[in-house]
């Protein structure tokens, strides 16, 4: 059912160059000397479950078939809150059960879900601060090296979205336009909303499309930054598939104070 | 006497990003192919060889028996101090004689010193400011690869600390409190102290404790951030054992003002 | 002609933990899994192929033989520009041809240049605004794995400087002067100059010497930090062979407000 590739990857919220990351990696390797440890990044705000969330969606796509994911993005470390590992999209995810899992529940079935309770797997280490050193990458660590995802604890219902809270997820058509939102900014200042290119009608390209938010506003969906003057307000379908706010050779989310959570639209112009 | 491991591990003040780091890792991989380079973190503060020296006790307590530790904090470089390669905790430490082994051999017994004066297990490139990439990293990775600690220069006296500087670096217990420092922040803006789980006597959880600062104050010591509200100031003992001064789902550091070196208590309340 | 060693080298301007350099890393893995992955930096401010371009020769000089450079400073992404792979000091060179191949080609003989126009060699993805991903790092792979340059493209002529290009970029002697510039500072606020050492003529040790900019000025060219006090401005020879500008235990960019591009020279004083 699920069949280890070697990688495990790790996103988590605890910074760039932090002492908990060399932890992680040290308590891979002593259980999967041989797994390759990728950093998708250390970024994520500190206790930003939503941005997380949507973080790994693009991770999903990003890494193949038999990737393992750790996320840490866990303010509620040692209270009741679960431990999951779940496959999805081919993949294993082990992250807190803390909403972390609701943007790529909603997008992919989930193949199946334990609940990391199987104690033989956890690490050495026992902290009541630090299950990502502890639990989730020793276990994810197993699971590399063959261990069935079964052993690792009692099967538990899949983590679900009720349909309206999708609705608040995801981008909705409304008539001639796309609502949606800004969700976060790449180090260039570009603003990845959450308007996936299969949110957009495939005839609307006959149409002036105009993406409008209370700051920032721009004429058409460009191919790449080159086509405008630098300086210049352009949407455009990023390179994981969702519309993306930039400045040519700029930073759009200083220049226009766009924050997450920011509303956008896409309107088509009727002329 | 020593066995290595397998695993370089890099300790230094060159900040996240650093072209260094990435010489010193061509360099390493030049010499021992096979090894793993581990970040421990490059976000000590230039030249702060204190924070430095405690990072190395964390270090030694998070990584397995073998590993070779180069830390490069070294504001005197290319002046008379030695550079040192010490058996300490079963780990190699390689670094400037500069303070940096203070922590370390003041808590852990040191089997053997070095100092690295044996030119033949330098690097190819020589220059008069960066002894991490032509001494310390070329040496530790011959470390690796076998060559015996006492081949890579002479033996010398193991660093060692005077009574009453232990004094000064490990929290003191006068009575009914506990006195220590705290000695650096998490990117959390959790500050961590000098007051080991083992500096506070087993009957105290019997009483009520007060831990206080200047700035900070929190009643008693937690197991974990969510049993208080957000915004709530907790003390607990953190993943590396040490007493943390924390704020829910905040950011302590900044919130209450706290600097390295400020004074920090345990108060044992007496009702 | 191209012998390749295993490793691929990353520059960028992502900046650190981007996700888009996971993304560069997968897709690496996906082709070369044996390759080792180094990080040069990622530091490169945004867009700024000047400072990309002097990093590249710092790069070349500190790796291996048979490294596979990939950099990725690409403001003219999906536009006409070409994407190189050029054979410079028996490394390979991936990028744009939007400048930055200018100091190397300036420095060293190009070997062999190919435009990267064989789709066969790029991967999976595709996007308009992530060449790094989807062009230059799966090519990057299959060069490590053996596939010869001539195979990925069509030969074109080599990235070349015109003499009076090139005396903007490199330092010039004017009589009893050498007339350079900052080029970028380290994370101490250590400036290096593009002043090499060779640049110095050899008798010129007998002479007094004075560096002087703007804003900073310092006496002599000292060996390394260590022979002046705490606070002094100190100029010396650094780890890359260049001048560099630094203040003892401080932060000269800081102190001195000194910015790239600023004008730096050495006078020769007549005593």
């Amino acid at each position: 059912m699920f069949t280890p590739g070697g990688i495990i990857a790790l996103t988590t919220d605890f910074q760039a160059d932090s002492f908990y990351v060399a932890e992680m990696k040290v308590a891979a390797h002593q259980i999967a000397r041989d797994a390759m440890i990728v950093d998708v990044t250390h970024a994520i705000p500190p206790q930003d479950v939503k941005q997380a969330s949507w973080t790994l969606l693009r991770a999903l796509e990003a890494f193949p078939e038999g990737t393992v994911h750790v996320c840490v993005v866990d303010p509620g470390v040692g209270t009741q809150r679960k431990i999951l590992a779940a496959i999805i999209h081919g993949q294993a995810v082990i992250g807190p059960d803390n909403g972390l899992f609701d943007v790529i529940a909603s997008r992919y079935h989930v193949a199946a879900a334990i609940e990391l309770n199987n104690e033989v797997y956890f690490g050495p280490r026992r902290s009541h601060t630090f299950h990502g050193r502890d639990i989730m990458v020793p276990v994810a660590a197993h699971l590399v090296r063959g261990i069935p995802l079964e052993s690792l604890g009692d099967a538990v219902d899949p983590p679900s979205v009720p349909e309206e809270a999708k609705a608040r997820i995801f981008a909705q058509r409304k008539g001639n336009e796309i609502h949606g939102q800004f969700i976060y900014a790449d180090s260039f200042g570009n603003y990845v909303t959450n308007i996936f290119a299969d949110d957009i009608p495939e005839d609307w390209d006959r149409w002036q499309l105009r993406i409008e938010s209370d700051s920032f506003s721009a004429d058409g969906i460009v191919s790449t930054y080159g086509e405008r003057e630098p300086g210049t307000p352009v949407a455009l379908m990023g390179s994981s598939g969702q519309l993306e706010c930039a400045v040519v050779q700029g930073n759009a989310a200083q220049k226009y104070g766009i924050e997450a959570g920011n509303a956008v639209k896409i309107v088509r112009v009727n002329t």
